[in-house]
């Protein structure tokens, strides 16, 4: 089958994968599930793998396929595999875990100490057939598209998992800032507003951006190179600040923003993760806030996203493309030149 | 009556507070509460605020009485105060908060947007008499010496509110690791070991307060300087990491133990503000741990920490020192030359 | 100025309470705050007062001026009161709290241990006007009626803390039972859909609040006289149950629902208390189900009602009568022929 | 190999159960595990089980081995199963999951929907050999005896679980009352004691049950025969009720204790179910209190339960029994006359 493969770590986007020709993958464990992949989403993220950004955090065996946002249809399965059947369309949740440690055992997937995580650490989705497990497949209601919703196997529930931890500490009349109208950002401000009543304020530096945060719910939409952000935020919160920052860009000026506009007692979530957290030890204390880095989702919360999905509450833009355009998607992306998410179909 | 006053920021200890005769303060308002002051813990967050750290983050006229960890004997009350009499002997928060803006009505006595902070933002209790309110007094058990109790008003508290947050997050089983056995640190050591069954780690320069910290319930006590941190905590928690590090220190080296050392979607509370962090934000996503401030504590807390004293859970290290002792306390703290905590006995 | 007041308990609706000529309060406390009242919403509670039934549980001195829904304008205040002036409209928490109690400190205003509550233990505010204290108002936003909002002061914070309960405890997906859709089960069906994703079922017996519901965001809505609750919430949530029961009629018949529809781990919120609990203790443990009672709600969440109602996320059915219409009021209310909330509009 | 089976329910503990000769199970799924059972608790539910009060919450296949609390030593295992080997010491949590329906992966183990319960819905431990999975068993640590801690398999983590959401609620100052300290009383008193700094009241009718609380850590034992139980724990706690009740019992005279001793905002926690709970909705609409039932507990609760054990916090009475005194192991718990908990050690 045909596989888009990392040979190597680089810079250079425009010929950073490889069109290969590889075995296509088997159940052989009793717990396997074979996916025909009808859709896997491109992610910031994987740009940040092909310079080599996670190899000092995960294993990674070169050559690799990546794509860990994947959705398709089951063509194979292992002999004690229950939940799914030969023909259910299904979205992959990113990380297939073991079950039986502990952090599994209290609901913790992305803490599982055996896990796998295809597209990072094996074999991923950009290809005709992923191999993953029973424990990472979630059955699509009816209806339900796999080349749409596959960009929420990562993006949804990395900004599900943002959102639902920020929702548990925010009232109606309370304000949330979400920096970031992106991939990721468009999901959490859509999920925000769903999950809560408090009030949204969005920054993007792109007009685009700010006009779809206002089209998906915030009440301000703020430009960051053409005010004062923190004068801005104080205003529209009447001096309070906002409970709940949540960060999807995680640059060195969007953390900077922390000890300005977050409210006492609120956060900051780290969700992005392109540059650095630089602030004095006083800062945090002074207005007691947190920063607090969040990692994707657990399989239950990518349950409750594709509720959501199936709800109607969550809206996602994507743009189709081959296989053959992979290099051109990674390249637009780390341009900027990508409108709503990109998705690879596969032939 | 004789006062220790700020008359000007400086870095020199030895004479930075002198002794003035001011007046002595009266119970003008129906909520006043007059106490004679006869014990007033000192704090390295004095030496701060001799040096300016606190200029930025608070209004301060000086000269200005010092002292934020005052407890005594009520000798004037206004009108309208109810739940103390003259003769009673009380603990003073160090917030003097309003009751009735929405964070006071949420409890959370630290985010008033009316308060004082005596010895931060007006005079405090280095000093015979403290004018305070009736929010801001706690009645005390009998029996309890206020000398002996007082910093718990500021040390305690503070302390207390931190592992009260991490107490809520630690099973049986767990790793909490203790940065710093100090004045708030072996506070926080015996709150840990009272509130919860968790396994507890402190890491302190010095061998006495290593040899303290193991006395008071740590089951391990690390000299950072003489092993590699991460690999030690590694060792203790077999591989897991510490659910909860409590950072009474604050330093850049100890903030940056966080992304060794918590476990995944652990906390690393910055209670201590000495230094700075500097982190990427890919560290705090990849082990989705948050850098939690902790600011004093709430009244609430201070009736919790007084019960728990009461208990017999919290035996608090202190040396008593005479008023005009005042700058070479300050000095001996710049230098960690104080045995456990300096309480201000004044005449 | 007239009041309508009760002189003996009665089970006569039709002449229940008297309109009486007596003083007008005045602002002799620091603290105090006279309201005119403008709206003085109609509460079930006022039929179970007329019949004695709260006279056991909240001490009542008659003859005494029911009314604990109230709004209106500050027309005098005492001489510390700071967060409202006279001329500004205010909607009046039920509880008039001292502010320095153990629970009034924790921000739980309705477990204050020195609360009067206007209308139930002193004189409400069906007369024109009303003494209550600075703890107790919150002033309205700009373009409010005082009558149309007067209701949220004790059925919508009492429908809103319910609510506020079970949301933190349901995830999209999830699926809440609304039991009663009247003059609570109205307000709470619309704070439910304001603030989580779950899925709402209606019970009701009339068809008009049926429709009703659907109107305000039930997927479903249910008549349980015509069919088997048991099997059709089962139906409806596959299997699983209800994660959240909001019960706002509490009669034998409606809390005997819960061991069959409340999901495992679920609860099941006693808001109305018209009937008795009779369940066997295993019935509670093999479903590890709750029974958890309800009373009103922190005045911290009437700020965060108001400002639902601000946002325009709960639209309130009022009808308004002249005070001299108030026994009709309350013999419509025994007989459940009141639409919406009743508002009583002083002269 | 001998096994204790129930062929017909019975009012008759003197020959409930019958030592039959069964075959020894296998491990033929991949993820079985069969244990040599060393230790095999009686429980309350067992006599429970025997009088067909279970009958209508489980399906039970009779003829059927009892036992639901096993420790004992791993001999065979399926092919996949990666946390155990043929020869470690394990105990088993009773409930044997599935792993991959929604409650599993929240990590709710005991609302699985695919679950066995061995000795209340397969065949149990009292045998010589039990049939398990590995997603049931906890390897113990070093020197722990397999009789000395099966039954935390059951009646620890009942009492742990309890107590665990009590301990949630529970300040320092903050008062406990625990009814019966029996087999899981005796067990919740001291995972309270290690796991908060509550004031803890125990109330049991028996002297010698009583004199255990103390010396387990309760500061007050009471006698319910002898005083009048709301006015003693109104006295004991100051007037203020007791924030958390778990309630052993749960006979209809123990839940009826709740609103009269429940603290405002407090918790009854059904654990015992020997009776019902009788109360106007009313009641605990006035207190804010809960009844909240409470099934076994985690998996992950009964490994941090052993932690607890292995710390040397929680101490187990128990006395043993061979297989063949089974029924007088029955009919003396019927009576009361067991000390401690009884623990059946088959040949």
């Amino acid at each position: 089958m045909l596989a888009a493969r990392l040979h190597a770590y680089t810079e250079e986007m425009s010929d950073a994968l490889s069109i290969d020709d590889v075995d296509r993958p088997t159940a052989d464990g009793p717990d396997d599930v074979i996916v025909e992949v009808e859709g896997a989403g491109w992610c910031q993220t994987d740009n940040h793998i092909i310079e080599g950004m996670w190899e000092e955090y995960a294993p990674q065996p070169l050559p690799m396929t990546l794509g860990h946002e994947n959705a398709g249809t089951v063509v194979e399965v292992g002999e004690n595999v229950d939940i799914v059947d030969v023909g259910d369309r299904v979205i992959c949740h990113p990380h297939m875990t073991c079950g039986t440690c502990r952090p599994c055992r209290l609901g913790e997937d992305m803490y599982c100490e055996n896990a796998q995580f295809p597209g990072l650490t094996t074999d991923g989705g950009f290809a005709e057939y992923l191999h993953t497990n029973e424990r990472a497949v979630i059955p699509l209601p009816g209806g339900v598209d796999p080349a749409d919703i596959a960009p929420h196997a990562d993006a949804g529930i990395t900004a599900y998992h943002a959102v639902k931890k920020a929702v548990a500490e925010l009232n109606p009349g309370d304000h949330a800032v979400v920096i970031g109208v992106g991939g990721l950002g468009h999901i959490g401000l859509q999920c925000l507003d769903a999950m809560s009543a408090a009030e949204i304020t969005a920054l993007d530096l792109k007009a685009a951006a700010r006009d779809l945060a206002t089209d998906l719910g915030a009440g301000h939409a703020v430009d960051p190179s053409s005010v004062d952000v923190a004068a801005e935020i104080e205003a529209i919160t009447d001096g309070a600040g906002a409970q709940q920052v949540i960060d999807f860009v995680g640059a060195d000026v969007t953390t900077g923003y922390a000890p300005d506009i977050v409210a006492a007692g609120g956060d900051h979530h780290v969700v992005g993760y392109g540059g650095h957290i630089h602030e004095p030890s006083q800062a945090l204390v002074n207005g007691e806030f947190a920063y607090r880095g969040t990692l994707v989702g657990r399989y239950a919360e990518l349950q409750e996203l594709v509720a959501l999905v199936d709800r109607g509450d969550v809206e996602l833009r994507t743009s189709r493309y081959d296989l053959d355009e992979i290099n051109t998607v990674a390249e637009r992306l780390e341009h900027g030149d990508i409108e709503g998410r990109a998705v690879i179909v596969p032939p």
